[in-house]
C-alpha cells in the first residue's frame, strides 16, 4: 500500500475567553494542563479580535467562556474563538458554557418573538462548534437546540452535598419561588428527602393589570424554607418569596440557586430579604460592587475539570453526578 | 425586458393522511375546500405508497395528519406525503400534527437516550416542511426544535371555556398531578382565578426502590378539583392523582387534557377513578374500544381551520387565542 | 507544547434493533463481539424508547436492523438508536441494513410519487448516520441517494455457490422473471456460464385495460430454469413465471432470490407453483406461519461479519466479492 | 398595518448556455420570448466568463444548456451562469439539460469509482438550482439523486409516433442490444404492441478474457428489428447487434435512441451497419463532420417548451406524455 | 382543482434596531413607509429581547442596523430581530448593514486567526437572512463570504459629487495613505481625472523592530491633496499621511471616506492635523462627544431608499451608480 | 465493555490528477511516497472517469491538481476524484491546488456577474474536500470562501531569495504594474528593502472611450526595476510595464510572479519587451509551444511537500515562511 503511515495521537488543549479566566484557570490546573497561549483584544471601535500563539491543528479542543454581562461581548469573543480554532485545523471543537446565554429566551411567549436560545446553539454550530457542555440549562429541553452532542452537567448535587452537610434536614421544607421552578424543587425533594411547597402567584381575572399575589401553596410555618432557583438574575423575585415565607411563618429561609447573574437591585434586594445564606456557584463570576455578606460560593470546576476527562478519554460524563438530570 | 410576466396566484390546498380523516374532513369543511384528492395504500410488506391525483404544482400546502397509535406507521406516511408534494413542486408545505408526535421524549433523562422530539422536528424538516403546526406541545421548547416557523396554537381557551359554562368557578381548585404540570395548571389558575394545588411525590432518600408517596400540597378539601395534563396517555398518573384528592376531602374531581392518546389500560383506570368528567379534544381519534361514559370531546378544528386561513391569507395566529402561551 | 497527549484507539461496537436479534447475534458471534446492552421497547402508545446501558463514546457503531413488516417501526427505531448514539458522541455510525426499505420506491413512475428510497436515505443521514451498508439494492444507484459512503455488499456469490455445487449446470438456463430484472439474470449468466431467457409481459395497445399475457422470450424446452429475483415479496411474478415455464417445457425450476420478504400469499403461491427448491437468504426473518417446505435459506452473517471487519482495519469490502456488482 | 403592498407577478426569463443555441432559439421561438440578452466569453486561458446584461431580480428563470463534448466545459459554464442568476437575485432557478451529464456514471461498478450523476446534481444544487429538468435519464432513479423537484420529460412517444407513422407495426419486433436496456425496450413494446428480443453477451466463466460473444434471444427471422437505446455514443454495441440480427435472419434493422451523442468512429459504425434508417432527437448538436445519410432528426423543442410552460402556469408536466415514465 | 386561489401580493416592511434611529427614520421617511413598531429592550443582565407589534407574516422584510461600538451589542441585536422575523414567517429577510462589522478581519494575516468577516456573514444567514445590503464593504470580495445575493451600494458617488462641486479638479492629486488603498484611491483618479500618489511605509529589512517610515510616491508639491479612505477609525493612519503630504509641499490637504467610526483618538487627531475639510458619510452615527469643527456628513439615506425600492419592485440596483465597483 | 479495540493509525496518501503529474511526481518524491495507483481516463464523449487502484479506506487524502487549460477539465477531474475518495471512505481529504482557479473573478464588478471563485470553493466542498491548500491567491479573502480550514502557502520567499541571491538590492526597485498590485508590491518592499513605485492607468473623465495612459508614479530613471504580480496571463500589463519603464529610464526591468498561465499572446510578447529575466514557479506547467529565453522557473514542490508534512503531523505551515502573508 502506498503512503505513510503513523500511530495516531490525540491531543486535549483548553482555550479561554477572558469573561472569566479564574474559573478557567482553576479547571486547567484541576486538568494539569496550561491554557493554550492567547492574544486577546477588543479594539478602539468595539471589535475583537483573537489569535492562538501556538499550533492547535488536529487538536480536541475545549472552549470554556463565562457569560455574565455584558453577554454579547463574551459571546461573540467565543464565536471568534471558535472560528479561529477550525480555521487552524482544531479536530474537534467541544464548546464549554457554564452559564448558557440567552437559555430564558426557550420558547416563543408571544407572536414575533425570537428563541434565542435555539439561536445561540445555531451560532455555536455555524462557527464551527462540534459539542457543547453547559451546566443547569433553564430548560432541560436547550439540549435539543443544539445538532450534535451535549453534555449537561448537573450542579444540583454540588449544592445538596453543602446543604446536607450544613443544614439538619428533618424540618427542612424545598419551595419553589414559582410555578415555573417547581420541577427543580422536585430533584431537590428527590435528594433530601423533603417535602415540597409552593409560591403561586394568583391573578384575579376580572381585574387586568393587577399585581397577582404570592399565595403559599404547602405548609411552611415553623419549616426551614430552601428556595430554590436555576440562577439569580434581579433577585426580584425570591426576594418576594423569602418575605412571603416569613409572613407565613417559616422558622428560617435560605436559597440555593447555580448561576450567579446579580444584575441591577440583585445585591441590594438579598441583604434586604431575610435569608440565613444565600448559595450559589461559580458558573459566572460575582459582578463588581456586589456584596452580599451571606453568599456562600460553591466551585464547578471540579465538575467541569471531571467532565473534559471523561470525554477527552471517552468515558461516561453521566456517571459524574449518578444519572441525575433536570 | 425580455420574458413573459403574469399576475401571481397563490393557492391553498389541503391534503390528508389516513390516521384520522373526521379531523381533516371537518377542517376542510369550515374551509370551504376538498381535500386533495389522494391514493394511500399500505402494501402486503407493509410499506406506505402515496400519490396525489391532481396537480399540486405551486401550492401551498397543508398536510394534515393525526398520530395515534401506530405511530411510527401515521409519521411515516406524513413523511412520504411530504415528500411527494416536494418532489411535485408544492411551493410551501405546511406540517399539521394536532399531536406533536414523541414530544415526552423532549430531552435526556439520562445518558445514551435519543431526543426523539428534535429528531422528529429533523425528519420533517429533511422531507421537506417549510412550516409546523401543532397543539398545546408537550413542552413549549419543541418550538424550537424545527428550523422554521412553528404555529403553537393553543387549546387551553376551548377547555376553559366550556369548563366555564359548566362549573361554578368559586369553589374551584386546579390540581396538578404532579411537579412537571405545574405551569400548565398554572396557566390555568390565570384563566379561572382559581387557587393551585399539586400532587407531589416524595421518595424517601434513604429507601431506594420504595414507591414514592403522592402528597397534596395546597387544600383541597371541600372542593371541586380540576386535574390538568397535556394528554391523557394510560391515565395511571391522573387516575391516581383523582383517588388522592377524594382521600384528601376533595368535594369532586373533573380532568381537563387536550390529547386523548388513551391507551393500554386507560378507559379501565378512568372509569374506576372518581371522575365527574372527562374533558378532552379531538387532537387524536378515540381508540377503538374505548368506552368511557364521562368523557366529553371538543372539537379543535375550528381552531386548526382559522389558523390556516390566518396563514394563507398572512394575518396573525397568535391573536387567535388572545396571545394565550403555555 | 500545551495540553495533553495520548495514544488513539479505536472502538468498534455493534448495536442491534429488536427486528431480528437472531442475525445480528450471527454477526456478533462471527465478530467475536457482544452487542451493545440496549434497553429498547414500544409504549403503550406506540413510541419506542431505546438507551444504550454503556458508554458509547468514541465508538465505531455499527447499528444493524432488519426491516420485515412493520417496516415503519422498525425504520423508526433504527433512527431513534441513532440519534441516541449521536448524542452519546459515537465518533462514526454506520447504518447497517440487510434489506434497505421501500427500496422498490427508487423513482416517479407517474407524476406527484414519492421518491421514498432517497427519503430514506436522507432520513438516515439527517438522524446521524455516517456511513450505510446493505445488500443487494433493488437499485444499484439508491448508493448515490446516500450523502456519504455506502458499502453496497453482494450476495449473490452466496446463492451461486450454492446453486453450483447442487446443480449441474449444463442444462441450465437463467430466466428472468420480467424485462425488470434482467440486468440480474445477465450477472448469474456470467457466473453460471448459462444462456439466458426472459419472461416478456406484452399488451396490445389496442385494447385497453387487457391483462398483459407472459411470453418466454428464449428456449426453455427441456431445460433447467432458474428463476432469479432481488426479492420475493407476494411471489405473485415469480410464481406465474415458474407455472408459464412448465407449460412452455422446461425440465424443471429453481427460484433464487436474496431478501425474503414472503408477505400476505407468498407462502401459499409458492408452494402451488412447480419449484424444485427455492433459495433464499437471510437478510430478512422467515414471517410467522410461513412454511415453504423446499425453501432453503443461506446467511449473509459472515458477509456481514466479513464486511465491518474490514471497515474497521480500513481494508477492502469490494474484494470479499471479487468484485462482482449488479 | 405598516409597510408598502403590490400586486406580486412572476417574470419567466430564458437564459442559454453556448454549446447548442439553434435549440434555445427554438424553444424560445416556441414559447414567444426572446433569450435573455447575456454575454458569454472564454477567456485566454480558458476560464469562462457569463454576465446578463438586464436585470433578472425576481425572474423565475431557466437555464437550458446542452452537454455535447467538451461536456466540462459546458457544465462549468452552465454552473457559472446559475450562480450569477442567484447573486443577480432570480427568484426560482431551473436547470434545462436535456441529456444529464455522466448519466451513465449513476453506480459504483467496483469500489473507488465515483458516482458521478450524484455529483452533477449536487454540483447544481450548491451553484444555485433549484429544480432540474431533464430528457431520457440514463437511469430514472437519477430523479432521486437531486435535492428537489425533477421534471423528467420522455421523448419515447416522439420517437414512436414517428415510427409508428412509417413502418407497419404487424412485423416489428423491438430489439435491446443488451440486457441493461431490456426495461426501456419494453416500454417501446407497451407502446407498439410488439414483441422482443434481446441480444445477449454470454461468457464463459472457464475461460477468463475471452470475448463475449453476442446471442440472440427471442425471434428476430424475418422480422423488421428496432434496436432501442436511451443513446448513441461510439455506437459499438449498437452497430455489433445490428450485425447479428442480420446474421440472424433479420428482415431489415432501423434504430431509434434519444440522445446522439455520436462520438469517436460513431459515423463511420453506423454507416458500415446495415441500418435501414437510424432515428434520434435533438437534445444534442450532431458533431461536426459527423455524416450519416439515413439519420432523421425529431427535435424535442415542442416538449421542453411546454414543459416550460405548464412549469411557469403551475400546470401538469406527466400530463404532456401521458403519464409515461422509463 | 380542489384548494382555494387568492391573488398574491407582496408586502414590504422596514424593521430598525436601537443603533441608529436617526438613519432608519431618514430611510422610511424616503421610502414613504412608518417603521414596524418594535420592542426592544436590554435586560439587567445585558440580554437583549426584541418583539415585532404587528403581524409580519408573508413580509419582504429589511432589518437596517448600524454597527457603530459597541459593535457586538448591535450585531447580536440584528441577529435576533432575523430569528424573531424568521419564526414569524415573513417571507424574505434582507440584512441592511450600511457599515459592515468586522470587515477588515476579512483574511488570516498570520496562523490560527479568524476570519470574522466570513463568520459574520455565516451568523446572519444561520439566523435566517436571505440576503444582504451593504455599502462600500472593506474588501469587494466580502460579497463572496455571504451565501446568497448581496447588494453592494457604493457611496463614492456621493463624495466624489460633493467634492467636484466644491473644489477645483485641475490641481487635485488623489493619495492613497498607505498601500493597502491604492485601488480604491484609483477609483477617485478615474472619477476626477486626477493623478495619483501613495504615502509608503518602508522598513529596512537589516533593522527588525524599526519604525517604518512614510516615503511620499507621487508628485503632491503644490498640489491640493484629498486623501481617501474606506473608513476612519482612530485617525492615525491618515492623520499622519496629512502631516507627511504637508511636510512635502501640499497646498492643501483634505479626506473623504465612507464610514466614520472615530473611535478613541480619533478626534483629536483629527483636529490637530492640516485638513481642510474631512468628508464622510452617516453610515454609522458620529460617536457621542465628538466635535470635530471641519467635519461634513452626507447622507446615504437616498441611496438606501432607493436601493431597497428598486429590490422591492424587480429593478436594477447597479444602475444606482451608473455600475461603479470597487 | 464490550466491542474491540485497537490502536489507531492515521495513513497519508497522495493522488494526482493529469494535469501536471510532474509537480505531484516532485512532491511525492520529496515526501518519500508513491503516488496513489489511479485509472484516469477520458471517454470518446470528453467525459472523465476516474478509478483508484488501491484501497483508500481510512486514509488522510491529498488530492493534487493544477489548473492550466483547459481549466474546466482539470478542475472537473479533481470534483470527480473528491467525489471517488469521499465514497471510498477517505478519511479527510484535502485539495491541492497550487493555482487556484477562476481566482481572478473573486467579486462583482458589476450587476449579474458570478462570483466563480466562490463557487469553485463551493463545488470542492460538496464533492467531499474537507480542507484547502493553495498558492498565492489572487486575493487573501479567497482564503474564507471556502467552509474550512484553508493553508494558504506564501511563494514569495522562494522569488525573494532567488532575486536576493542575484541582484544587488542597493539599486532596485520594486514596482507594481497597475493599482491592484500595489498591496503585493508592498511586500516585496518589506522584504528587499527597495522603495515603491506604480504604473498608474489615468483616465480623462471627459474623454469617455479614451484609452488611458500608463503614468510612472516613484522614481525608477537609473534604477534596476522589479516588476511584481501574482501570475502572468497573456501579458499585456506587465509587458507595457515594462515598455513605460524603459521610456522612464529604467536601468533594467525584471520581472516577478508566482503563476505562469502564459496564454495566447504571453510568450511574443515577454519576448518582445526589456526584460533582463522573468522569474517564476511552476505552480502551472508551462504551455506547450511557449519559448521564453529569458524565463526562470523555480520550484514550489519543496514548500507544497513540507506544509503536507506540517498537516500530516499536526505541525504547524505559518512557520513555513515565516509568517509572510499577502
Amino acid at each position: 500500500m502506498t503512503g505513510i503511515k503513523r500511530q495516531s495521537e490525540k491531543h486535549l488543549i483548553l482555550a479561554s475567553g477572558r469573561a472569566y479566566p479564574e474559573l478557567a484557570d482553576e479547571v486547567a490546573s484541576l486538568l494539569g494542563v496550561d491554557l493554550v497561549p492567547t492574544r486577546a483584544l477588543t479594539y478602539a471601535n468595539s471589535e475583537i479580535y483573537v489569535r492562538f500563539e501556538e499550533s492547535v491543528r488536529g487538536a480536541d479542543a475545549f472552549v470554556i467562556q463565562s457569560h455574565p454581562a455584558p453577554v454579547n461581548e463574551w459571546l461573540m469573543e467565543q464565536l471568534i474563538m471558535i472560528d479561529a480554532l477550525k480555521r487552524a485545523s482544531a479536530k474537534r471543537i467541544t464548546v464549554v458554557s457554564p452559564f448558557y446565554p440567552y437559555g430564558r429566551q426557550d420558547k416563543k411567549h408571544a407572536g414575533r418573538e425570537p428563541i434565542s436560545a435555539r439561536l445561540i446553539a445555531d451560532l455555536y454550530k455555524t462557527a464551527g462548534a462540534d459539542r457543547l457542555m453547559s451546566i443547569d440549562l433553564h430548560a432541560s429541553q436547550i439540549q435539543g437546540f443544539f445538532d450534535g452532542p451535549v453534555d449537561h452537567l448537573i450542579a444540583l448535587p454540588v449544592l445538596v452535598d453543602y446543604i446536607t452537610a450544613k443544614y439538619p434536614l428533618d424540618n427542612l421544607t424545598v419551595v419553589s419561588p414559582d410555578a415555573g421552578r417547581v420541577r427543580l424543587a422536585d430533584a431537590y425533594t428527590d435528594r433530601l428527602g423533603a417535602p415540597l411547597a409552593i409560591i403561586h402567584k394568583r391573578r384575579d381575572p376580572n381585574k387586568a393589570n393587577e399585581v397577582a399575589v404570592g399565595e403559599v401553596v404547602g405548609d411552611v410555618r415553623g419549616r426551614v424554607c430552601l428556595l430554590v432557583d436555576d440562577m439569580i438574575d434581579t433577585a426580584g423575585t425570591i426576594a418576594a418569596a423569602a418575605h412571603t415565607l416569613k409572613e407565613h411563618g417559616a422558622a428560617a429561609v435560605i436559597a440555593a440557586a447555580t448561576h450567579p447573574i446579580l444584575s441591577g437591585p440583585a445585591a441590594e434586594r438579598l441583604n434586604a430579604a431575610p435569608f440565613e445564606e444565600v448559595i450559589m456557584t461559580n458558573t459566572l463570576p460575582i459582578p463588581e460592587g456586589v456584596n452580599v455578606p451571606n453568599l456562600t460560593i460553591l466551585s464547578v470546576a471540579p465538575l467541569i475539570a471531571e467532565a473534559i476527562h471523561q470525554i477527552f478519554t471517552d468515558g461516561s460524563v453521566t456517571s459524574l453526578f449518578d444519572g441525575a438530570s433536570l
